[in-house]
C-alpha cells in the first residue's frame, strides 16, 4: 500500500492507494471511531462494492443511500434526498459519510457532509479513475445548477481517501479513458517528465497494467496534493488544475450534462486551450502536436462537437473561473508549465473559438 | 461609532455599532471593493431600509432578493431562490452578499454566500435585536429541515457586521423582547456583572433607551466574539451559547416553526434548564429565582406551552447538540457560570420535563 499525504494543517489527511484495499480488514478503523456511518453510492457501483465496504466497517451502525448513476443526478434535489436520510436515521454530528463511487457521488456526498449539521466528517472511496486521480482529492464538493456546473458547493476536506485500485477492473472503457484526460492534465501543468512517461506507457495504460495504474494514480495524487496544499481555496495556483475545464464545462453544459463524460470534455478542452496558446505564440507547434498525439492514443476526443458559438460563449462566461473583467484561462507555456491569466486578446479567443466549433 | 473585533486569524472581522450607520456615507466601502452586490432582505424590512442601504453602496451593480418574512421561509427551497438569482444575474465569485434583516435573512443569506461558487463574501446588516446581539455574529449560517432547526448549514464568517441601532425603532415589541432573551443568556453564561446591570436597567431596556441599547449590544457582541474566537466550530466552549436552546428548539419544532419566536422559546428554555440545574443541586434556588424574575420583567415566557412529552423528547434528541451517548445540555452553576455536559441523570431530566410540560 502507498500513502500520499495532503498537508493542510489541522485538515491534513492521507490518501491510501493499493490493490484490494477494500479487503483489508479494518483499514478504515483509525478514521471512524465508533461513529454511525452513512454510505452514499450509486446504482452501478453499489451492487459491485457495497457489501465489501460494509464488511470492513465492523459492527458500527451503517445505512446507505443509493443514487441513480450519472451527472444528471448531481442536483440540489439529490442533496436533499441524502440529507433527508441523515435526519430520518437521526444521525448526529459525530457521524461519518462514506462516498463510494465516481466524481458525482463524491461531490454530492461530500457536499452533504459539508452541510449536514454545519459539517460532519466524510471519507472518499473513489471507484473511477477520474475520481481517484482528481475529484476525490482536495475537498471540492458540490452540485450543478441548471446555469452551470458545480455552481453550488463548499470546500470540505475528507478525513481520508481510500483508493482500491482493483475497483478499476470493473470500470467501463469509456469512463476509464475519460479519467486519463485528468492524468494527462497533471503532466501538462506541472511535470514534463510525467508527460513523457505517459507517452512511453500509453499502451500499458490502455491495457490497464496494474503497475502502470498504480504509478499514475500516485503521481497524480502527489501533484494535486501539492497544489491544493499551497492554495486550498483556489485564490491563485490551484486554478492551474482547471486547464481545459473552462472549455470543457461549456461543452458539457451546451450539450446537456451527461452527453459527454467530464473527462472527454476536458480532453477536448485541453486541445482547445493548447490551440489558443499556440496562436498567441506561447506554446510551440511541436508541443501542441505531442499533446494531440497522446490524447488520440488514449482514445480521447481532441476537438469539441459542433456547437452554436453564441451559446458556447454564454456557457463559458458563467463558469466559476470567471472573474470580474474577463474570463480567466489556463494557458500552456510548454509541456509541464502553465499559467492562469485574464490578460489575453479576447477577440482572438472568440474568433478561434468560432473556427473550433464550426469545424 | 463603536467597534468590536472578532479575532479569527485571516477570517477576523469587525462589528460596527452605532446609531444611523446606514446614513454614514461610504461606511462599507472598505469591505466592498468594486464588487457586484446582492442584497437579501424580507418583505417587512426591505420597504423600511432597502433604499437607505442602496444609497451607501454607491454606483456598484446592486440587485436584491426579497423573501417572505418569518421562520417558515428558512428552507432549502428559499436558498435555491437566492442561488437562482445569483446565477441569473451572472454574479461571479467576487460578488458580495448583503443580508438586511433579522436572523432568518442572515442565516439563509449567509448560507447562500457559503455555497454559491463554493463560497463568496457576505456582510451582515442585522435589523432585529436578536440578530444584532447573536445570530449575525459568529458565522453560523443555515436553513431548517422539517426534522429540526438549522440542521443544514455551514460555518461561514462575514466580512463585516454593520449594526445600525436606529433600526430598532421600527422593531415590533414582541420581537424586541425576544431579542432580550439572548442578551440575558450572555449574562448567565459568562458575566454576572452584566446580568446585574440588566436587572438594574430592565425598565430602560423596555423603554428602548438608546444608551442602554447601545451598551447591551456592545457587551453581548463582545462576549459572543470572545467565545467564537476560542472555538469557532463549536467543538467545546461555544456550546455554552446554546443555553436554553435544546429545550427552546424543541418548543419551536413541536409547536411548528414561527408559532413562538426563537427568543421566546429560548427564554422558556433557559428557565427549564435552570430548573433542572437546581434539581441537580448545581444552581441555588435564589439564582434561579433571579433569572425567573428578570425574564418576567422583560415580558418573556418562563415556561413552555403545554406539549406532548413524547413528541418533545423526540424533537430534543434530534437537536444538533446531541452527541453519541446522550443529549448534551448547558447547565448553570450560578449566574455567570455554566458548563456543557452529557453527564447527568437522564431519567431525572425526563421526569422533570414531564412536569414542566404538563403544568
Amino acid at each position: 500500500m502507498n500513502r500520499v499525504d495532503v498537508e493542510l494543517g489541522e485538515r491534513s489527511y492521507p490518501i491510501l492507494i493499493g490493490a484490494d484495499l477494500l479487503e483489508h480488514g479494518r483499514i478504515l478503523d483509525p478514521f471512524l471511531g465508533a461513529s454511525d456511518i452513512m454510505i452514499v453510492t450509486n446504482d452501478v457501483v453499489g451492487p459491485l462494492y457495497l457489501d465489501k465496504l460494509r464488511k470492513i466497517l465492523g459492527d458500527r451502525r451503517v445505512h446507505s443511500v443509493v443514487l441513480p448513476d450519472g451527472e444528471a443526478s448531481k442536483t440540489i434535489e439529490t442533496l436533499q434526498l441524502i440529507l433527508d436520510h441523515l435526519v430520518d436515521k437521526r444521525f448526529s454530528r459525530d457521524c461519518v459519510l462514506l462516498t463510494l463511487g465516481g466524481g458525482v457521488v463524491g461531490d454530492i456526498g461530500g457536499f452533504a457532509a459539508a452541510t449536514y449539521q454545519r459539517g460532519v466528517a466524510f471519507i472518499q472511496v473513489p471507484t473511477t479513475l477520474l475520481a481517484q486521480v482528481d475529484s476525490a482529492v482536495g475537498g471540492k464538493t458540490g452540485v450543478n445548477h441548471p446555469g452551470g456546473k458545480n455552481l453550488i458547493g463548499a470546500f470540505h476536506q475528507p478525513r481520508c481517501v481510500l483508493i482500491d485500485t482493483s475497483t478499476l477492473t470493473t470500470l467501463p472503457d469509456r469512463e476509464f479513458m475519460a479519467g486519463l484526460a485528468e492524468v494527462v492534465k497533471y503532466g501538462l501543468i506541472a511535470d514534463a517528465d510525467f508527460f513523457g512517461w505517459l507517452e512511453r506507457h500509453a499502451d500499458d495504460l490502455l491495457n490497464r497494467d496494474t503497475t502502470a495504474l498504480d504509478y499514475i494514480i500516485r503521481r497524480s495524487c502527489r501533484i494535486k496534493a501539492d497544489i491544493v496544499a499551497l492554495d486550498e481555496r483556489e485564490k491563485g495556483q490551484r486554478a492551474l488544475l482547471n486547464l481545459g475545464h473552462t472549455y470543457g464545462h461549456a461543452i458539457e453544459r451546451t450539450l446537456g450534462y451527461g452527453e459527454w463524460l467530464h473527462g472527454e470534455a476536458v480532453a477536448a478542452g485541453i486541445c482547445m486551450a493548447a490551440a489558443f496558446a499556440e496562436r498567441l505564440g506561447m506554446l510551440s507547434a511541436a508541443d501542441r502536436q505531442r499533446i494531440h498525439t497522446l490524447l488520440v492514443r488514449l482514445r480521447l476526443p481532441t476537438s469539441p462537437p459542433q456547437l452554436d458559438a453564441q451559446k458556447f460563449l454564454a456557457a463559458m462566461s458563467l463558469d466559476k473561473k470567471v472573474r470580474a473583467g474577463g474570463i480567466r484561462l489556463v494557458l500552456l507555456r510548454s509541456i509541464g508549465s502553465a499559467e492562469v491569466t485574464a490578460d489575453y486578446p479576447e477577440q482572438e479567443m472568440v474568433s478561434l473559438l468560432r473556427e473550433q466549433l464550426a469545424h
